[in-house]
């Protein structure tokens, strides 16, 4: 009765549901290019975007997405029982299980994905602060968390590349007298 | 519009959820004695008890609970889009979120409630087996993760009380010549 | 040979190590209280140091303590083995175990805790400035990362005691029809 | 005056630590195998093997060995100041930050990972196991974290790879008719 989901559906539907809910894979590079540029000189959205997309093709994002867009739109439609539907409909500040479940795939990306996480979490730019301040819209409890975790995992995997590529240029003396 | 949710509601409502799918505090208690009596001569399931619900006190773990059941409810009744359905349905291995969710308030109890938590995910005992074998019943993707996290959370509670204890009654040495 | 610890001797060697390096109950205060008071009006400082000492009694946060500091002193002295001692001096970005170190008792204390030490990672204030920009004077790679674990923890530690007294006092409705 | 250290410096010394205190690529490796055979029919060795350097390769982990057996060496040459030599030494059970370091690496690898650190925390075996129980050599309290940290991360690695194996084979139905 059961079937196994072929990977390929997960992440059709993964893009779908962000898609719906308006968040490009633009929007959450302009995001990492704001993070990651004073680090960085002469960062191109390119090396962003493509970033943005390495991230989306992790199977725990996918199903994180999955999950907290569900949420989201079940409250939307206040199918959601008490209390609940009014803790995510009041994006009660408490809650913590939005923040969990993106957490959840920013640790894969080491230190600087957390870190960057947090600061997002606290100082709400480009996409994610349109996504929090829509008050008559639909609800985004969990999108901004996840559009942050993604933004997060795509900077920090962008920081550890570019030293790859310096090292690999011989930028950095690969030498004890340093 | 938007209501902010009193605490007392949150924790009646979590309660009532573990209740409704078979979950009893005195289930929970024996997994934490039977994790922590090697550890602890004489250990009683007083102790477990009261560890558990101390546990169950926490805003964190109410708030885990009410969205791991009502996911699991609404997965019984097929009322999630797939391909989320077919997901947690099958209770497939590399989904995650069931993990992240209840992982979340296990960090609060330090590292002990972390390695007791991934035992208990391999080596299922007590009431986590049951919640995992039933394949006729209703669906415990989320729950048989949440009641681990409990008990992960009581055990390392335990422990650390346990020790302050000892400490209380000078069975620790407190001197530098120890 | 080996010797148990009281809790109380490592109490008192954490407090002694912070204070040696110049951290005191009061700066990380003020961090906390710059976190806190745009979500609590009339916070009182002494709010903000009861919630430091509070987790400054957690044993966690004192053995990180220990370590961190500890490995900063041994890089003062020169006295790690290459290439960590270069890795540590240089507080290199992408090190990351002076975060996973710190991380480890955040995570004690809820979402809030988290995300607020990410956003003082990236936008040092108050104590951690300072340690962070002396380039002379002492290395502080696991210092300021352990101070700003400690603000993040009391910050959400503060967090939930507010919102439990609103509760208490009745600022928050305790009913469905909210 | 500060140098930066290239990567290949970082993880030659990784490697070398590791060596010198005994352990093997083959050592972990057999321990990834103990834990995938029962979930994937005719696992090879090879394959533990390629998965366990492919681990070994991740800066975060290599930072952590670094850091985590220099704690070890230190402690063996009675090298670290009072309390925090009588900690380590005696491997206390409360201590936690040698699970902490080593579970920073361990969640870039998911939630498989973490579960198989905490039953390995719980349960050792091979390798682990001898490290564990040495009781008149060196002191390995960080070192038996650090190993099963590599081989939980190595074991979640392998699933997802075995995982997409099957799907690029087909094995995997790629339909909603599932």
């Amino acid at each position: 009765m059961n079937r196994r989901v072929h990977s390929r559906e997960v992440k059709a539907a993964a893009m779908e549901r962000l898609r719906e809910r308006g968040v490009t894979i633009d929007g959450i590079a302009e995001i990492v290019h704001r993070m990651q540029s004073p680090y960085c000189e002469g960062l191109t959205m390119d090396l962003c975007v493509e970033s943005v997309i390495a991230v989306l093709e992790k199977r725990e994002i996918q199903h994180a997405i999955l999950v907290g867009i569900e949420l989201d739109r079940l409250a939307d439609r206040k199918q959601l029982s008490e209390p609940l539907q009014s803790l995510i409909e009041s994006d009660e500040g408490l809650f913590g299980c939005d923040e969990t479940l993106a957490l959840g795939s920013v640790f894969g990306y080491g230190s600087i994905a957390v870190t960057t996480f947090g600061y997002l979490d606290k100082h709400k730019i480009g996409m994610i602060e349109k996504l929090d301040t829509k008050t008559d819209g639909p609800i985004h409890t969990f999108l901004d968390d996840l559009v942050a975790s993604i933004a997060s995992a795509a900077s920090s995997r962008l920081a550890h590349r570019i030293r790859d590529e310096e090292e690999r240029k011989g930028e950095v003396p690969d030498s004890h007298a340093g």
